[in-house]
């Protein structure tokens, strides 16, 4: 397979413009250079203005327009914002919130997923879009739907989501003669029996919301692994639809830091996982960062954030990814939006092309006078002028010229990332704040630091062929055969904390864990820890927030100074008791870069590289030039240098 | 006009204490050397007892007692406090808050501005009251409700709101046929193209609360406009009747700090504006003052915070306004509440008046016993001792004596305070704690430490003859003869940040702001900033919070460190594109006045001055004496010097 | 009467495991020295799976299994658990929140203490259970229920519970015919006439919440009163029934912190009072310790936060109180959740019986692999084998075979406790952050760090007899007879700040208070204080939060130093005129202690003694060893010294 050619692109809504522009507009975007234009996503009061009444004279022309100027069309399915006439129709379509209110029309996301009319509508309006345009040659790919899951719109306390929920939970638990479910199976999973919590019949069966006390976490797990199921079958629903009207790939835009809904599970309906990069957005609202580095990185994004994400969505793309939103400028919705640094822009684009981007779209064309979104940048101003990022954006498209394509290589090594277990985590903590995204995150940090270039796999992996190490933290569940995959990969295999810890149903299995063949240690006892108590370990480094008693006969790789072992080994597999703070997470990927000829750097605060077949990328995301091994990398600066 | 005699009053609630004192307290009042006695505004439940049953028995008694001892009446319409059998009558008379929930009976301010029925009644008792007392040669004054807007009262969201609302909307955005309103023109002007936000029908348009994510800021804006029209609506049903029954003056003692209607608006239905001064209450609880400064000035309240009310009100009530409530010693409902310093009672009283009062009027005459205030101070203990509060009233009334009546002059300089940017601010504040209050509180802080006497001005002002300066920051909509005014008035004008930024709908308009004839100046960015990374400014000071990216050929005032600038000016124009800490809001005012020749001191942090045509006041808000030019001021001293 | 031996004790839910491990169980539990097992409290869905279907079989055997065993049973009633079928019975059986919402099915304690139906059933499902095991020779105790309000439990918004309220207020406030009440005289009371508040009949009285602003205090108080004796009721139907067919003692184990409802009055009806105590858990959740004291406390727990619990149920069982409940490892529901440090679970024990505890049972036997608490370690493993825990518990078994038995004695100096005081101090705390609770205790950590064994007294107490000190801070509301029981008792006396502040009905008293016989002190004003700005003493120390302003002749015991008085004594009468901190609440204790020779000690952190009749014990809640008059005490250590 020769190497895709990378390309940039844009999102654009010519049903915000007067349809004079629209030719000027695509004009200037072929002249930028940008290949790709996404269109449509949220345009369905102008493509049915009335309820059955099609109006396609305006897409038509704007297709046409917009491919006649040479560029290719991204066209989304505009079910993420239906009409105010809808609800019209199907007045209990909106998700309710935890508290049980409404989540109201008058902004986007406001239906409910378990909702069988609304479901039934978008089938209708994907049916029409995917047969009007399926053959229509501008029309190169197609997005379904936008962001999934963003303003917290997976989980729905409705009446719809009830029904649901407890005919999957049959499914689930099926009886014996195949009729309907098994409650006493449920019962059994969940251990109802604690607290008189044992139902007599599925229909007994209420959403975990607004219990008197927390509800049993098997029940709370069970309800989000439902809602995430049902986005899936949301959206498969669009995919299969589109497939039979059209051979252009079917992607979707994800969005940073969204865990509540699977995926990988999702991705498996899709051509080209795609996501939504707002590096300053996310660095002020999610990423979670101790405020020295909020206030360092203001201007620049955290420095592994975007591309924690990058390599989450190559393995949920199966190789082919992009970014459908990229931020061009100062955005609107953080709690403080900063402009970015000049030439931020640009490492944002190579950055992701470095992670094995095919494109990357810029968000959006021109900045939008109205609504809410109004103080978000474009590449133009509201009076059509070029804002900065224009200029960012038409340099890559310079460079791009030159460089070679998307040429992936496998990456030494492997992270898991399992959203089932970020469920697990976020049911119960166990310690205030402890999350698994957080600690998976802990660890890329630290490969990342240590200079490797990471795949993120699915908890679905079995073969780990071509990896040197493969870390797996805080799998709270994990499969038999994945334990004894890993066991028998050859690589080096890190897990722990939390791995193995409940079984499919959320209990406790007995022996306890992690009870991974090969390695004989048993977690005895765990316990949370204030933030302002970590346990020193020998050599350096702390255990912070959670820790764990071992016990068993593996060696001890580090300990406290009590002696008590904080992580362990036998053979190839490590075992940590423990969250390590960064100093012990660097000391672990060290130890197993030595035992696995890993080449290790130590890279200093805002450096990161990144490797293709041919070329190792360099990255500056300080507001100073940086010296390194490969030269002196200036501010938001970039290298490219041959393997 | 002769100066009007400064006066000074309390409030009373006769239906509280047992008839036979009556006498007893009017005679002390009298002694005391107060001149006016509000009473009546919460006594609902004893004027009517029972539906259409009235007793007006005790309330003559209580007028003629007081009248007889020599007191000047301010009675109060009593419709704060709609007694528990109007719920029998109109259930749906409660308003909503934002997650829907009613706000119930059992304190007060228990109504929707909007309910049909509760509006209908209060006509009905404010008729009943205006044709009994009227032409009562005691009753000297009115008020209207009691502080519109308190405890979050302007905004519900209940149906009775609901409808309203888009009558209003239609009204708004009126049919060419003039039958009912244009649904396109409102989707038009509010973008609802973006994010397929479009109505059919203007009774599709629900109320912006509990939507997914934001609502469009324009629909929101509208709301607040909506509501604030329907309490000038309310309030002026009151004043058409009283005015036909009585010549007495009315009056409405507005909140500190309540700003969710426009008190301009209100005010001109009114004949003085007042308001109700709780300097330690607001400290605590709304200024927003640094913890330094909460601390310091814990029994004294903010150096400015009453001042600027002050100004305010002389602006509501063109020239006429009193303190209606002035706190005479600790609260009850403050996060604390401590006793203010010795003096401190006498310095808000002469405050005022140095600002124009021409009356104050103490809340309240005995602490009461009993319900929500009993920890609120009296001028009287509740076993009818003196408290504190009241020698230091006596000591003003005999200062009073010798004291020229009330005369108001024109400042030297305006600031212009508008409403309507306070909502637009709030619908988009752009950055986490930005408010358009506090944006030009500072100003005015910084115009008060320079020892300058201040004018504020509505939004409507188009005559700015006789002031040298005139500020009007924040003013993100801009009316173009405002513009004009501004612009070709003489004064050195200083606006931004923000200034001009929407249209009257609340779009961004093109040209880019701030669009003013004679001053080469476009905001060609924006962003918003961590309170934690400062912009250096060149020469001192710093932009905090909020940052204009600025173009266009005017000359630079203040720059960055990287030399953009950060204000701008053309002959009299200045523009600054940021929100300036004290230290560069100093270095704008010193430079001001420079240009415009006024007098600018540098006063000690707690000392404010204030000049009346004939004389200079020096008040000194510390606990400790301070040396000034006018001499040594005591701790919560006051100082008069003839001008 | 012959000391009573002490006990340990576990509890045990047969339901949860295999019928055939409960021999082995129960031969484990007799093995590890323990006497009582308390089962049964959380099964009513195994006792009657289906309405009205009764399964005793399970319950037979496990009692007699466990009782051949030698193990004494305690035989909780399971009317915490409702099973899910009951909510089809009594839909509206739930508990509303104060914002409307039910709290639903899925956890515990889910129901409304006002609901008629679901009391009904307790009633039948406690006279079956009574009347099979009421005569069981292995039945040797009860429980009624469990945790009364944990989880915030007592409060109602339910109709059921307005319904009741209104009822409880006819009572009341009688009519003087005796037919139902006295609308007139409950508007005097409370002082409805403020805001227009005034009823004409008990059915238009709604409850407290969702009021536009803070509702009238004394509606809050009484529906705090109301609460509590709703719980009364409810237990004491219990009580009645199991009384009427057992001889065993009736006990409720009651939950640390919780004040909802009046712990003395529920008493009453018990035999023996018990708590759940978690000394880890409380700590991170609901001490409110200060963050070093929490870091330096996290595996020991609060020192003074146990042992003031021992001496409130021993006041409330009157003598007789158990730990129903003891921390035997890390828990679940904390914030965070640390492991104990090794000895203080044995600690922990020994402190309850030198607070006289006849009986302490851990909870629980073994972790359950499953639901809610998974994750609280019992004494077993999930794996069956030991936790660190149990090892502790043998060795107290041991101990405890060469130990005196219960040998309680009257302590030297009293502290009286009253819950109505909290409610009033909840429904008005006048600054931020205050609590009656915390104020009692500040001072009872002052009299343990001076060694002092401490009696807790309810408010009902008027004999004094036998103490040579009585402290009774803030108590709001204080009865006319036990101002005089104090004042005449021959103590020394401490009361105040706040105390006698409000009559029975909230209102402020004419004459104010504390309007105490024999001390000639009158609180003038009160004010509260930021937490920066603390009142420094002459002598040392500082009034903190909240400060009073005394009048009268009394003699000034501290003063501040403006030489205002803020401790005044008259006699034996002291009264205290703000809220001290740690050292002045020192020197007001050792002063007390030197006029009442009493034998003061200066106690180093963490150490803490306690006497018996016969026994002085010394605690080390370090995790250090320290040095003592009694010897050196090493980290968790115990130390018992003949007196």
């Amino acid at each position: 397979m020769t190497a895709m050619r990378r390309t940039l692109g844009v999102c654009y809504y010519p049903e915000h413009w007067p349809e004079e522009l629209w030719a000027e507009d695509a004009r200037r975007m072929a002249e930028t250079g940008l290949t790709w234009v996404r269109i449509g996503e949220f345009a369905w009061s102008r493509i049915e203005p009335e309820p059955d009444q099609l109006d396609w004279g305006w897409l038509d022309r704007a297709i046409e327009t917009l491919g006649a100027a040479g560029l290719k069309v991204v066209l989304g399915t505009p079910t993420a914002t239906p009409p105010r006439w809808m609800l019209n129709r199907h007045p209990d379509m909106l998700a309710l919130d935890s508290e049980g209110r409404p989540r109201k029309f008058g902004s986007r996301r406001h239906y409910c997923f378990s909702h069988a009319g609304y479901l039934e509508e978008c089938r209708r309006i994907v049916t029409e879009l995917a047969h009007r345009y399926g053959r229509n040659p501008y029309v190169a790919a197609w997005q379904a739907d936008n962001e999934y899951g963003c303003h917290d719109t997976v989980i729905s306390y409705s009446d719809a989501a009830r029904r649901a929920f407890r005919d999957w939970l049959r499914a689930q638990f099926p009886a014996v003669n195949g009729n309907g479910g098994d409650i006493g199976a449920l019962n059994r999973a969940w251990g109802n029996v604690f607290w008189s919590m044992d139902y007599a019949d599925f229909d007994d069966i209420d959403l975990p919301n607004l219990t008197v006390t927390e509800p049993n976490p098997a029940h709370s797990l069970a309800f989000r692994r439902f809602s995430s199921a049902q986005v899936v079958r949301f959206n498969r629903a669009q995919a299969d639809i589109i497939r039979a009207h059209s051979d252009a790939p079917i992607a979707h835009n994800y969005m940073g830091r969204v865990t509540e809904f699977d995926h990988f599970d999702l991705g498996a309906d899709l051509d080209i996982a795609s996501w939504d990069s707002y590096p300053l957005g996310f660095l002020e609202d999610r990423v979670g960062a101790s405020d020295a580095d909020q206030r360092h990185f203001a201007r620049q994004g955290d420095p592994d954030f975007q591309a924690f994400h990058h390599d989450l969505y190559r393995a949920v793309g199966r190789g082919r990814w992009w970014i459908m939103e990229q931020q061009p400028g100062p955005v609107n919705w953080a709690p403080y939006n900063p402009a970015p640094l000049p030439g931020m822009v640009r490492l944002w684009t190579w950055e992701a092309f470095a992670h094995g981007a095919e494109a990357v779209c810029y968000f959006r064309w021109r900045q939008a006078p109205f609504a809410q979104e109004q103080m978000h940048a474009g590449l133009l101003r509201p009076d059509s002028a070029e804002a900065p990022g224009l200029a960012e954006a038409r340099q890559v498209a310079g460079e791009l010229a030159d460089a070679p394509g998307v040429d992936p290589e496998q990456a030494p090594v492997a992270l898991i990332f399992d959203y089932d277990a970020d469920w697990a985590w976020k049911v119960q903590p166990h310690g205030k704040g402890l999350s698994y995204f957080s600690l998976v995150f802990d660890h890329y940090r630290a490969l990342r630091r240590a200079g490797l270039s990471v795949d993120i796999l699915p908890p679905s992996a079995r073969d780990f062929s071509g990896y040197r190490a493969v870390f797996a933290p805080g799998l709270i569940h994990m499969a038999a055969d994945l334990k004894r995959a890993l066991a028998e990969s050859g690589a080096e295999i890190v897990i722990g904390p939390r791995s193995g810890a409940r079984d499919r149903n959320f209990s406790i299995p007995v022996p306890l864990p992690p009870s991974l063949p090969g390695l004989d240690v048993t977690v005895s006892r765990v316990e949370s820890l204030r933030p302002d108590m970590p346990v020193p370990v020998e050599g350096g480094g702390t255990v912070t927030g959670y820790r764990e008693e071992l016990a068993g006969s593996a060696d001890t790789v580090f300990a406290d100074y009590s002696g008590a072992p904080v992580a362990v080994r036998q053979g190839r597999l490590t075992y940590m008791g423990g969250w390590g703070d960064a100093e012990l997470l660097d000391r672990l990927v060290v130890g197993i870069g030595l035992r696995s000829q890993l080449p290790i750097l130590q890279l200093p605060l805002g450096v990161r590289v990144r490797d293709t077949a041919i070329e190792r990328f360099w990255f500056n995301h300080n507001s100073c030039p940086v010296e390194t091994p490969a030269g002196r990398l200036p501010a938001a600066g970039v290298l490219r240098v041959p393997r």
